[in-house]
């Protein structure tokens, strides 16, 4: 399963360097999650028990203008409570950075449990 | 060298899930790291040519509240063009989350160059 | 004249009561404006030396849902060196707010000068 | 009743212009607020049942650095259902924004209602 969201720069989104600020990047990650999750496992973000435990970006090119970006997001192997999700980031048809983000699926009291047999299917479809 | 930075949580860094959104961890640290640069180099960080190429976050417990977070900030070991910084997130006395940036020296030409002698001394320090 | 500018919500906006956050509105409000400027004006809202003197908002309704804002922009009556913009926020057919903003034209030292004669024309349209 | 908040400016405050952005002001006024609630009525804004209406800012002069805010909060005359705030942004020694939010007492069903006696007494002391 893999999605492209588009998300469109905000100028607030740049700093006084006049780049996209880097903690920005996983904004746009974060947005591209969003979209996955709707489309992949027809769950809005906020109703999903999911955290996530860990983040990583790679930066390759500074974004300095306010067109759009492009993030590609990938479902990686899945573990037994957790999966990680592979992030693309493109600006004017050129790679400016890549992510990965793991997700640990949570009971209700926060504990992690097994990723539910519904996800598993349409994550790795 | 290694520094603690003492950044005040912001209502606006919740999201709907009522804790710290998980991008605003790398603004924790990069408030952390704006301190450090001006401790360590004595240059504010707007004045310094060093981009950040990789960011990592390892995310261990939520913040709910709004108290302060203790970032500290040490740097690694230093390569030519390149040195990473790690820190360590506490709130109300436990280790919220780790994490890990790498720098790179530009010059003016948006070229890697060595890192300059003064805040080698002053990094090893 | 006046544009309508399309601004998708990020679930960053939002805040722990679940619906976007008052201040973001102002940034939705100059997500629309720097639009408008491009297209009234033909200039990058970085490039224009123009501050915002004011900002007033009035909230109708929350927005709680991650579609996007549309956001009409509309010049006032003109001053001799300020002139205001109107704004008109609405979610899924709904006014969700108003705004208007102040900005004024400032020469290069920072100081207020006369509307620029290219400017007053666009702007009158 | 008045309280005075400091808020650290952060480096994420800035915008490409170099000086913090004018939708970051109201963020500030918003985390004075939440001090002035927890002060004033001793109630964490989260559980407060009480909405923004309106929003002012008149901005004097920029900041651009970063070191706090301090930002002057003090209730003015309450309506029934309503009552506004009133805000005196300083930096540096000088004031560098005014600003008012009016606030909607809001019953469960998100209707304004009388504004409880207990914060009456506590708002008007």
């Amino acid at each position: 399963m893999s999605i492209v969201a588009d998300v469109p720069v905000r100028f607030r989104d740049f700093d006084s360097f006049g780049h996209v600020n880097n903690a920005v990047y996983a904004t746009y990650c974060e947005q591209a999650r969003v979209k996955f999750f709707e489309e992949a496992l027809d769950v809005p973000l906020p109703e999903l028990s999911i955290v996530v435990a860990h983040l990583e970006l790679d930066y390759r090119a500074p974004i300095e203008g306010v067109g759009s970006v492009q993030v590609e997001v990938e479902a990686g192997e899945l573990g037994t409570t957790s999966f990680p999700l592979y992030y693309e980031l493109s600006y004017e048809g050129d790679v400016v950075a890549t992510g990965e983000t793991i997700q640990v699926a949570m009971d209700d009291s926060g504990t992690p449990r097994e990723i539910p047999a519904s996800w598993r299917a349409a994550l790795e479809e």
